[in-house]
């Protein structure tokens, strides 16, 4: 088994769920397709580098990202540091031949996603894997529903609904992060949660021909965010901090229609109270419907049509064994995984895709693609009319 | 306490209905109101009007619904017949000084619905009702909805979203009923369910200032329906039928601006498998958040932002004596109203507003915007763009 | 189409309960199997039964139940008065040749329940209708499970679990009603509402032959209840005023062994908060299980371990006209029936009961039945063992 | 930040889910108590014992436990091998001076789990740690429901109903492995998961006093298991293997008395087809109540006799960062923690305890009592009376 030597750059929460999912791989995968060894932690503030290194098992810290690009050793690299840096980290890595894990959403801005995607596809034909961490298209239950529309079991798509909502920013005095700021997130919800279902979506039902929006920032203004790492709902809220304005949205929905012919309605925001990472995919074929919900993230329901009449209704499936990825669901259905479990599989992917020289999915031109639809939403949110997503 | 004496007209599906509801007013509301007497009934089946009588326990039968009108004997008129006689039949009652309960949509197009209106409020002078049959609004729990939004409860409404799917219709071969044709019923999902989740989502959240839409018929032909009264889903499907073309809607979805500031998305389809009669309302405020589901018709679920961290959630309520309807809602709750009792309450507000000479809703006023907002959703399928309601 | 003139003695919340299914009975089922004609009501607070008559629309009201019984042109009597009443005014009745319909517990203790069958079996051979209002049995998606298990869909019944809880008297301060006392009401929380679950586990699984108990009165004394009628949850409670003992219990669970082989456990309370009418039935089979909730009344769950592994789940069904009772059940799935359609459904079937001259379930010798499984239930909470039902 | 040397007695499922657990550690709780290093692995299966080496990261492998007490490098002992070698394993090690670690149950029977807790309390004394893994009481839900209990907030507890039904072994031809032989496991589900909801009532009730059971084995023989390790649901069927009897229950349930004055009742069974993992907890105290179900591994619902009476039900509670281990839960609530996270929790409770000092629960002690509980279940199962538990 070949031993995969591992850089990770960002060292905040999203660094902690790559570390918990590589050490998870051959845990939980056994035989692993390759066994990851965590080679150097990067971040830019020292002490987080410095302490991410103790903590995640890492051999070598370092704050200077190029140290990673740079070191001979290091086969794959895992980007977990704001959007705006991905396009620079991720081609540096790339044509320094290191596979690449990069979080989502791909980049800011369309150019420099387009950029990735050529480099990717550039570093492909040299055997580097590049995939973009959309770790909700690997959920179990949601590859089963793939599986459920692959074999026809629902019959064609007519209609998709899928909605992000949260509330760990409800709160107008929940800090400004770099989450709420262009110039690093590119856009506000519609980019850091709204991408993880269009991408959803897209695996499900296909591509995205056009869309027509409804884009808002309800909250205007936030309290500055004190020290570096970004702590989501963690972080403590600081009412007298001084003030400055959220340029993102923080609310959009739109409607799409698919190459395929089925029609879609997509919604994230960040204002649902009482709602905390609630992702939901709706799906109603011609013979069937699918539904999936975060909260019942070791779940699938699935309804036939075929069913007896006096039988019919919504399944509730649980998911373990019998499903893709049925080791990391433990060894029996209703242990449960949770998020590290997913990021597992996510690793597992990763590492699999490079051990077997195979693109995984999301690949990076997909995740361009999940970035054209944003542009899309932004654009029709101008426009106030139908657009293509190019 | 004073007798109403009742005409029906249309005696299927929803004459049934509210017959059950007169006939249970003073039995679960007492002192009631005003108590209902069933005269006469009208249908234009012959064999279902003599029927009807004697079903119903109405003392006269007839086929012609002017002699309903032309009745002096009779105070209060039910109109369950197909959209496009609304608008003849209720002016027609009204201009006799009869008291009007007119099944939705109000009409199947918006010029009727205006003469309609007009004629409720030229009549309204005189002490005559005229009423809307939006039950949905009525739901205990949707009226308890509406009381935690009116006290700030939830603070300012930023989102709501509806959807109201069915697949009683989801097979192509079940049969093109009168709800399937342009002529009679003016729109398809849209007008038969969507204006119910329209008229829910203007009573919580106030006027839609401006939509945009899309809007399919997907199946697009269908067997024709042999007799007469509208069975839904208990019509038996002959699959050898001769077709023909469907021309209204089967799916319509669209996003919606409302005039206090609000974003909304609503959507009304007849093909989603597993789905039978789900109507949902969620509502996010400022200060917290709001989720019915009918399928829950008796719970309303909120969550607030103002509970400490560990205790936040959405909490279930079980709706019974301590809200509104509570006498209709038997002597605890959880002891479950249905259909039944809802359409009960119903009957019981628009007696009440006869006993009290004080206009209910939904007025026909209130109904007419109802098909304005539909007009703009077609208008803007057409346009591709956002429509103001005019 | 018979009329079948009615007498109701008792007219409080249960009372009004009959009426409404009495009345609903031909506009739901049609042909219906008789029609019924509300002809007396007594009620012994004379004010209540005055009204009663013109609320619930009878001809003419008493407070003599023996003028019901003495009324040659009376068909049949329902009897919704206190539990030990039960037996001198159902035998009376029997013997006066009329049909009765008595509501559940049948006895308050089981001599006059084993009197009361016996007057039953004597009266059937004259073609008279004696039932025993246990209407949970005939909720559709309990009728539906029933069905599952009679035709093998869940193989081999290998345990049955149900639960009964409450709260609407589980404040302390709410009022010593009659359901609180041993003179009236025989047992507490076991007699009221554990006698349900116990006849819908019977229905079921089949008799159960022994049991072993644990039974409490956790709430030893309540305010004495001014006025006459029993108003459950509705009740204004007065905390001023003078207790007395109660002296039933007010928490009751018992292990069964069933003369199949199954085991179960059934439980009933008025002591759970949160909890409103809660009736649960969980039955696991050799091949399948089936769960019902009455929160779901228009709902039931199964499960078969003959479906692939990869999708064996709890399937929702949701009843509608494919079920039984489906008239009733308005004419799709998911417009919910409620208390009131329910109490139709049970009217119909004693209506239908006398058309056919075919004895109904649950007879007054199941009923009484189920008065033995509560004996054995309160002596094994004496014995502190297993005890035999007699 | 201190090393702890961990070694690793049986590399089955369930010492992957140690491992696991102890790797996440660092990772998710920092600064964590001390940094476990995983020393030595040992399994009787040579292969399995290799494999595991690599596959979880231990730096040494043996086939013979002894190996690892007597290592003086070893630190802490994880024991995850069959009940019936908990007793000497656990007292070997803990004589050795190294803290354990130890699988429940506990042990097969009462004597050895005596012995093991006079091991444990004698070696306290040197500051050496001895814990017993009953995971489920560490769930942030069931902590959070221990804390409202412990506030007062639901008041007394009057009743608790915990139930544990699974389904993995329904099938009568899932084959034998010790878990269905007395000689390894002491007793079949009342012992493998009943145990588990028995250590969570007397965590959140307090000790039980007296028991009243039903206990059956309705699965009487089962082809024999080849190979070795315990694999659980995901083991191959083999339907023609030899068959050898099953000499534990399959399915156990019990009445109980509390020492506090509540009740309780208690079920588990490995015969419940639909249910996987299931694990439900429901407390009734004189003030409100609590739910919980692992299958809503992250939610704990509450309702508050205290609400306004329009506004009482039962709220969800999402646990997340505001509830006990809440670094765990990652960074808001909703990402949802799984099986992994969960030992993770376990791993740091004893880890901590080390670090602190200061002994865990469950403790060797506690744990005994539990086993207690099943001696006078499986007592009282011959004598069909209430038994005490010593």
């Amino acid at each position: 088994m070949k031993n995969i030597k591992i850089g990770l750059i960002g060292a905040g929460f999203m660094g902690k769920a790559h570390v918990v999912g590589y050490s998870n791989v051959p845990k939980l995968f056994w035989p692993a397709p390759a066994v990851p060894e965590l080679k150097t932690v990067c971040d830019i503030d020292e002490e987080t580098a410095k302490d991410a290194k103790d903590r995640f098992g890492f051999k070598e810290w370092t704050t200077d990202w190029q140290d990673i690009i740079n070191d001979p050793e290091i086969d794959a690299v895992s980007i977990c540091t704001p959007n705006d840096s991905h396009a620079k980290i991720s081609i540096a890595a790339l044509e320094a031949g290191k596979h690449v894990l990069c979080e989502k959403p791909i980049s800011n801005n369309p150019e420099d996603a387009k950029a990735m995607a050529d480099a990717a596809a550039q570093a492909s034909s040299d055997g580097i894997i590049a995939m973009c961490a959309y770790q909700y298209r690997r959920v179990p239950a949601v590859v089963q529903a793939k599986k459920l529309i692959e074999d026809g079991s629902i019959g064609d798509i007519l209609n998709i609904r899928t909605t992000y909502l949260q509330s760990w920013s409800a709160d107008p005095d929940s800090p400004l992060s770099w989450r709420f700021q262009k110039k690093y997130a590119g856009a506000g919800a519609l980019g850091d949660i709204g991408t993880h279902v269009i991408d959803i979506a897209q695996y499900l039902a296909g591509d995205i021909e056009e869309v027509v929006s409804n884009v808002r920032t309800f909250i205007k203004e936030r309290p500055v965010q004190e020290g570096g790492a970004d702590l989501l709902g963690t972080v403590k809220v600081d009412p007298d901090a001084a003030k400055e304005p959220v340029d993102v949205d923080d609310e959009a929905s739109f409607l799409a229609n698919f190459k395929n012919g089925a029609v879609g309605s997509i919604e994230a925001t960040r204002n649902a109270w009482g709602r905390n990472n609630y992702i939901t995919v709706e799906v109603h074929g011609t013979k069937g419907s699918i539904l999936f919900n975060y909260e019942r993230l070791n779940e699938l329901q699935v309804s036939f049509s075929e069913d007896p009449e006096d039988r019919r209704g919504f399944k509730t499936i649980y998911t373990g064994p019998a499903h893709s990825y049925g080791e990391v669901t433990w060894n029996i259905p209703g242990m449960n995984i949770g998020y590290g479990e997913l990021k597992t599989i996510e690793s597992y992917d990763f590492l699999k895709a490079i051990a077997d020289k195979k693109q995984p999915s999301t690949s990076f031109n997909e995740a361009y693609k999940v970035d054209q639809v944003c542009e899309a939403v932004l654009a029709s949110a101008e426009s106030r009319r139908w657009e293509k997503v190019k």
